[in-house]
């Protein structure tokens, strides 16, 4: 998606450690205009997979995952990462590696908003080696609920995730795939 | 109003310790089009006050952030409660008493994206102690930034907030004000 694309162009950031900085435009500031737009993308690519609900986690896929569902007209879930007191005791709980990868991260959803027989779209800002999508992968399948599609704004494709997720069938869609950053040097597949 | 109030009166719950349980609708699954009326709705009471950004704590403040700044045509920053690895070594910080107020909170941003001369509208899902947004309302202020309004989908007028933030004279509106839980009933102030 170009104006994505040349968003992360302009103001994206890699950091020392390998990582892409878009917390101006992203996950920390938000413009609500380009989620937006995103989200009514992420609708036409995914308009003919049924998704009866979108799913994603906190935090940072809650901007673009909220846009989705409003433009395809369905609910979103986002699962927690610490279990809020309103949650009944039994919940659905799954471990994913946290994006430092040092630690393991809960993904838990409650069972009265992820229902058996319902179709997930699963909405994240990035897919990089898939594990965090994997964990709501998971989470959605115990629930008995069928994945039909999988969208992020951005995908760094040389990490790996994508072929994780391939095992699956469903359409995978990035609005903006980056295969490389070495030399500190944005390259876009395009 | 009236489309918020009544979904509270339909599919709100009153938990044993006296929560005001939303979360088949706002904050664990949120539904994107009554938030969207919502954003719509504090754009258009807080269509004069000429706010720059609109600033929210995660989690479930970013839902009617992000869509209250789309109307608004403005970013929306949420403040975070762990410093991410994106964030400068020198922050904004301040501690706020958790919802159970048992621990304090941290609430954390950039200052990349909270400047000096900022008009800033603090938007969230409940005001009820007051004491999240008054942690919003320091790390404005010691940005050098200016509170032009507060916002909250709900108000429990009974916990004292709005008394509170009175001090700093500016518009406060809720779109639901509850002013009593007691017997398990949500009375509200219409």
């Amino acid at each position: 998606m170009k104006e994505l694309i040349e968003r992360i162009q302009k103001h994206g950031k890699i950091l020392r450690n390998g990582i892409l900085k878009v917390d101006s435009f992203i996950n920390h500031q938000v413009d609500p205009v380009l989620m937006d737009a995103c989200g009514r993308e992420f609708a036409r690519r995914f308009a003919d997979v049924k998704a009866t609900k979108v799913l994603t986690a906190e935090i940072s896929g809650i901007a673009p995952a909220v846009t989705t569902a409003l433009h395809l007209g369905i609910p979103v879930v986002y699962a927690r990462k610490t279990k809020p007191v309103t949650m009944p005791d039994a919940v659905l709980l799954t471990l994913a590696p946290s994006h430092t990868k040092v630690v393991m991260t809960e993904l838990i959803v409650s069972p009265e908003y992820l229902a058996d027989g319902e179709r997930v779209l699963i909405i994240d800002d990035f897919l990089a080696s898939g594990a965090t999508i994997m964990g709501l992968v998971r989470l959605a399948q115990t629930a008995g609920s069928q994945i039909v599609g999988i969208g992020t704004l951005i995908e760094k494709s040389f990490e790996g995730g994508r072929e994780l997720l391939a095992s699956l069938g469903v359409p995978i869609e990035a609005l903006a795939v980056i295969k490389s950053m070495d030399d500190g040097q944005i390259i876009f597949d395009e």
